[in-house]
């Protein structure tokens, strides 16, 4: 097993594959060319099963050697410091970077998440559809006046940005054209589709083993 | 001015007043021992008239010489690696840091804040209540085991953590001694009360001029 390992669930039902947050970890390894290794906990059992790497029962964490770390976007910060391809080095690009990155998950996962959460479960309301709708139009301004979130180019932020404007439910959310050309245009990148694809062989895989 | 600059609005009504997370940066400041100013953006207009520095119209933002950056988590990173007082500089301790930063905002923060929301604007959703049960559950079982959250000792994990838990609202969500324990214990550092007292002051004082 190489020193760097991506840990996930050794099954997940049809319809989260290919968006269980593993795949974050995944992308940027394959964007920054970094090996890693995949490992399994069982989903059975999941809330209770791996409490000590992950206390809320959820994937995915990420070891490297005797590091040891949960929450995606932690995970995504820690890859993003051994590789120049997901963050640059001079101090302007990076606060922009962390910036960015942290935006993606506390100013619109934050609000488009739990509406999301109710809108499978039955629920929903009134006041949170507004805000996610403002949110999205706060990013799609953003997004029609420049091709990158941080230092002109491609880093961890717009991959974690656009792993959270990908989820259907969302990307479907009203007309933004800005916003959907750029999820169409970052989720193109081959670095996505091969962690996509590797993610939907590991639990295909498992079907057959069930 | 110096050139560590928390920038949040220059009045706010009285309610969010103790609670508005340019907090978060001052606390970490005053815990760090880092000098710093306070600057102001114009409540009235909030939504638009500093987009430039905040997309989503919000405070704060945080500026360090000609870096410039917002998001008060991205912001307390950055003030984390100027000062080992909110981060330990070992490789371990610094991921258990960031690490538990980020669940502060991912795991925690992303349904009390819609739940309160929900709440104080008259809505609420039996689902999204049960989920923030079982959030805050899972972070008592995590605080009943530990003094702090990473290495050991305070960190901006706790800073953070302890920020998130202390809104009225979620702090008065069921009985759990050990979250209330721990922030009780948090917020009771002078740091946290200096930075609270200095808040409420700068708008007190903006209520003088209106």
């Amino acid at each position: 097993m190489s020193e760097l390992t991506v840990w996930t669930y050794d099954w997940v039902p049809e319809g989260p594959r290919g968006f269980v947050r593993d795949l974050r970890l995944r992308w940027a390894c394959e964007e920054a060319g970094l090996r890693y290794a995949v490992g399994a906990v069982p989903f059975d059992g999941r809330e209770t099963n791996h409490l000590e790497q992950q206390p809320f029962g959820q994937v995915p964490y990420l070891t490297d050697g005797d590091l040891e770390m949960f929450e995606s976007c932690a995970g995504l910060l820690h890859l993003a410091r051994k590789s120049e391809t997901l963050m640059p080095r001079d101090p302007a690009g990076e606060a922009e970077t962390v910036q960015w990155t942290i935006a993606a998950i506390n100013s619109i996962e934050i609000v488009t998440l739990p509406w999301w959460f109710l809108k499978i479960t039955g629920g929903g309301d009134d006041n949170l559809t507004d805000w996610v709708g403002k949110r999205l139009d706060q990013m799609e301004r953003v997004l029609a006046g420049q091709e990158w979130l941080a230092a002109d180019r491609f880093t961890v932020a717009d991959l974690l940005m656009a792993d959270v404007l990908r989820v259907p439910l969302i990307r479907s959310f009203g007309h933004r054209p800005a916003s959907e050309a750029y999820v169409a245009r970052i989720t193109d990148r081959p670095a996505f589709e091969k962690a996509r694809a590797d993610q939907v062989a590991h639990f295909e895989a498992a079907d057959r083993l069930r």
